[in-house]
């Protein structure tokens, strides 16, 4: 939240001065940690909608995208969609992958552990009889999520583990995913 | 899962005829019922990563989108990234609206129910000491999540909040994220 006189350094690209500065304005400021992030949702048909992302608020102040990010939802065929976009499960995967990437990245960065390359393959199995009400005893959601990443870093192989662990030891979507989330619902005519 | 001889029954843009078909069909054989989601994702640098959904498994077949639907993720400058695509939190609400108004969609269409528009907002508090390791007390995912939904349909106010109800009653994502998911990590060298 620091704005550096001079070029950051950059660690896995990541301006580590900068995230230390953060740490730091934390510390002497608490309430700049609460942040808001919001997005809207518009129906179009059937399967078929689109969120928009345009800016969250954080750090005591409002803060725009430079445009409203876009997100489609869609389908596929057999669960009878037009298969235009990723569906919202396929959506929550990647919620899920890139948080855990990012989230590894920064703490590695700030402990100086560089790191060249990071893949990640994630998958959920999903009982359908669930949505369809078949079987009170088979739940809507995923019942299990794996993730397997390969990381490519020249770091023993205790290391290689504790990377990972960086990842879902501070991960906001792993955090919320794994543990649950109060979510509460409200509707009103439009 | 079935294939219709004539042009479907579509009740807000929903085939409810094929929808009752694959109630019946997987009453029947109720393995068809298992579907395996899955992406991939890369690191690319920094806050910047991406995942590729491609196809999934369902109905004892395997399925492969038209083309594989990328997901980017990336967070603001002032959580250290380029804001080139909405972060990962933002991925997390596009997932949960997504799902539940689809589920909405889909269960109120075979139920008769007709929708003109659903527009919905949700917001999320989220807490960076959790994430940046300064209060163990505070939880590093987000504390709460709000819904609100707007919906035009010709129905009395009672029906209005049984509608968002279908929603909270079926979606997958509202399941997995309100109540937890199992999460397996595993790390290996690329």
């Amino acid at each position: 939240m620091a704005v550096p006189e001079k070029a950051p350094t950059l660690v896995n690209g990541v301006a580590v001065d900068q995230l230390f500065s953060t740490v730091d304005a934390v510390k002497a400021t608490p309430s700049i940690a609460n942040f808001k992030f919001q997005i809207k949702n518009k129906w179009a048909t059937g399967s078929q909608n689109c969120s928009s992302a345009a800016g969250f608020t954080g750090a005591n102040q409002e803060f725009a995208h430079p445009q409203p990010f876009k997100l489609e939802a869609d389908e596929p065929a057999i669960l009878l969609g037009k298969d235009t976009a990723a569906n919202p499960v396929e959506h929550l995967l990647h919620a899920l992958a890139s948080c855990l990437t990012t989230s590894m990245i920064y703490h590695a960065s700030s402990r100086g552990i560089r790191i060249e390359q990071v893949e990640s393959s994630f998958e959920g199995d999903l009982d359908l009889r669930g949505f369809l009400d078949l079987d009170p005893a088979v739940r809507k959601g995923y019942q299990g999520i794996r993730a397997r990443f390969k990381i490519a870093a020249d770091v023993p192989d205790d290391q290689l583990q504790e990377i990972v662990r960086l990842g879902t030891g501070h991960s906001p979507v792993f955090d919320s995913l794994s543990r649950g989330v109060p979510v509460s619902v409200t509707a009103e005519r439009l």
